[in-house]
């Protein structure tokens, strides 16, 4: 049983399918049973990018579903010391059992 | 009892505040019990913005939650003729019983 925090992929700003194959590689070579696919800001699109191009091509055969998706928002500081608000998202996917 | 037809919002491209009052009145003057915030593409992430600015703001003391996230995609043809792929999100808020 591994732990859930091992099996996190962050979305950012490199290429598209750089995230699309750490999450497939979860399931197929490191043995994940649920992946969370988490993004924060103007990510949080790509992440359901992702999510959705795994689900519906990658992984289609394995029959991998959203499990859950929840969202927050937290305050931060910005370069110019303004307080700013920021979404995130998280988006579980895993085996259909 | 509205039909659920009724609560929705599009998230797009006009001013930030023009969807939280959306969102807002469906609860305070139309007497929602649930609005469905909805996006595609680059949309998401302000509507994950919206939801989360009307909960934790300006809907606080209503005590409205996120009930259900789902996501999907669709295929359409882009400008050029080319198939391509857009993601949506669908962000049911409502009042928390």
């Amino acid at each position: 049983m591994e732990r859930s925090d091992e099996n996190v992929v962050f979305i950012g700003g490199k290429p598209f399918m750089n995230y699309v194959t750490a999450v497939v590689m979860q399931f197929t070579t490191k043995g994940a049973r649920e992946v969370n696919i988490r993004a924060r800001g103007k990510f949080i699109a790509r992440a359901v990018d992702v999510a959705e191009i795994c689900i519906k091509r990658f992984l289609k055969e394995r029959n991998v579903v959203v499990k859950k998706i929840s969202i927050d928002s937290e305050e931060f500081d910005n370069r110019e010391g303004k307080r700013v608000n920021v979404s995130l998202i998280d988006i579980v996917v895993g085996l259909n059992r």
